[in-house]
């Protein structure tokens, strides 16, 4: 059996940069026609040229494979004049509250000084991606910031706004209130909770941010996404961190998905018995909110057992050494 | 400021076997007049030839230094005689359900057929000592195994069964209910919640089981601590793993707290401003339940400022870089 995907996109993704941008960017490559890029670098990308510089590398790190990079700029107070210059080559800005995640220093403090940019931002009609965290009890920092998404949607009727990487199922509800927000859901927040992370051995290749919730939790989302609600898109949120960073005292987060994604959606989408909403969810979902048109591309999959690498190179992939039904077909 | 506590006891520890034995005896020893020792070693101590073995080679570890190992017998359905020969000199039977935790495959997979066996210790008046947790979502395995504590309770009510290692503030509001209901609590379990072992970059030696719960559990088991609730007591669940074990992919649970113990209390109990309940905690609330009569001996320690080693051997030990308030203070 075949499935063939029309420009499939990953709308959460981690690339890095140099030497790890290089080892990770083909295996996005090679599943999607696009992704929207995370600006959190160690420098954070909050400025046109070095949004331009990035892009460039990451065409390059792609290595011939078409994939389009849709950049974000790093949250922060802007002018209109850098808004308007920057609109065209961006898909929108991602903000994180400071601190709260790998790379987040200079994210965002006082939520009361951020109205005058989001205003920009819906003027403009550019979309706002958060990460939606607060640094409360790590089990309640999304259901806490809920109040933050619920502000930014009835302030900014007209703001086009993505809750990122959702886990709760109090974050399912809210999505079904505002007609303005979507929400981006990874593939490990559909298949682990944090009983996979600490309930057994602990598994620092599952740790990751926001944390994996609950049982409850899990089926929310999962019900939502295969009941193909049409504004949860998927964004894998790979990120990846060598491993001797993975496994040292006090290792960092993030969960390296990428060379698993489409296999393993593919296989949760037949489970479930609607693989024919596949492509609702990892790419119409996607253009129809964000109003994207991307160059025309298609990944095929076969349905044929594939067991996952225990390795690749110095990361540990997602599901690494497990057999999953379907596998990428390359077509020359 | 001096402090000298009489005959300080550890109610719950590990002490495993052979060259980490003889490494971390000492750090009880020098502590404690005696400790409660789990008996799941690789090979579960469950015959009275083991057991006798085994206590030999710990006080052979304590090199000199006076400490009581009161010996526990890992719970399986024993007879009538082998309970009446091993009475003497155990303080108790230690149950596990099979695989919940490090080295318990061999405990309890069937809750209907221990009930002889519970009749025989209510009987003897042999306490009974339980790791309480299901096989459920890790933050719920506590609370769910609570009804095996009750019907426990219940069932055996002149049975002295003691909930170890507690961590909910449903396990502290089930002990008001039954007089034959006591607890251990550990001290990490007073001092983080969930949020320290996942909530910033993952901390493998944090990692425990029962793994730490929300802000609300740790307040309630403070608030009962501290108000010297009569049928709480210490049990540091000090359980050493060697580095390479807890920060490699899949690493074990267990906090090694040994070395840090009775500062780390007193400075909680001083900050609570009822350091005068600090020898209940630790001594009398056991000496009472358990109706033990240790060997006399005096541990002191003084207020002065003293910083946890980052490095105890291969074992990284509990607030390691740590600056405590209060030390051990060896006398001649």
């Amino acid at each position: 059996m075949h499935l063939t995907l029309e420009n499939p996109l990953d709308m959460h993704l981690h690339l890095r940069e140099r030497e790890m941008l290089a080892l990770v960017a083909p295996c996005s490559a090679a599943q999607f026609a696009g992704g929207v890029i995370m600006p959190n670098l160690v420098q954070p990308v909050d400025s046109l040229e070095r949004l331009r510089a990035y892009r460039a590398a990451i065409l390059d790190a792609c290595a011939g494979e078409p994939f389009t990079p849709y950049m974000t700029l790093f949250f922060r107070s802007y002018h209109r004049e850098e808004l308007l210059a920057a609109r065209d080559e961006i898909i929108g800005l991602k903000l994180y509250p400071a601190g709260i995640t790998t790379q987040s220093e200079s994210g965002v403090r006082d939520f009361d000084r951020i109205g005058d940019t989001v205003a920009l931002l819906e003027d403009l009609d550019i979309p706002l991606l958060v990460h939606g965290e607060t640094d409360g009890f790590v089990m309640e920092r999304e259901r806490e910031f809920l109040r933050v998404y619920q502000w930014l949607a009835e302030t900014f009727p007209r703001l086009r706004l993505v809750m990122e990487h959702i886990t709760t199922a109090e974050a399912v509800e809210l999505l079904d209130r505002y007609d303005n927000v979507g929400a981006t859901v990874t593939l490990h927040h559909l298949l682990i909770t944090l009983d996979d992370v600490v309930g057994g051995l602990l598994q620092p290749d599952l740790f990751c941010k926001p944390i994996a919730k609950t049982p409850r939790d899990r089926e929310a989302l999962r019900q939502a996404v295969l009941a193909g609600h049409p504004r949860l898109m998927f964004g894998s949120d790979s990120a990846p961190h060598p491993r001797h960073k993975k496994e040292c005292c006090g290792c960092a987060a993030g969960v390296f998905s990428a060379p698993v994604l489409l296999p393993a959606l593919a296989q949760l989408f037949e489970e479930a018995d609607c693989l024919e909403r596949l492509a609702d969810f990892v790419s119409h979902h996607a253009r129809r909110f964000y109003r994207l048109r991307p160059p025309h591309k298609q990944v095929h999959l076969v349905r044929a057992p594939w067991t996952v690498m225990e390795q690749y190179e110095t990361l540990r992939p997602f599901l690494a050494g497990q057999t999953l039904r379907w596998r990428v077909e390359k077509r020359p």
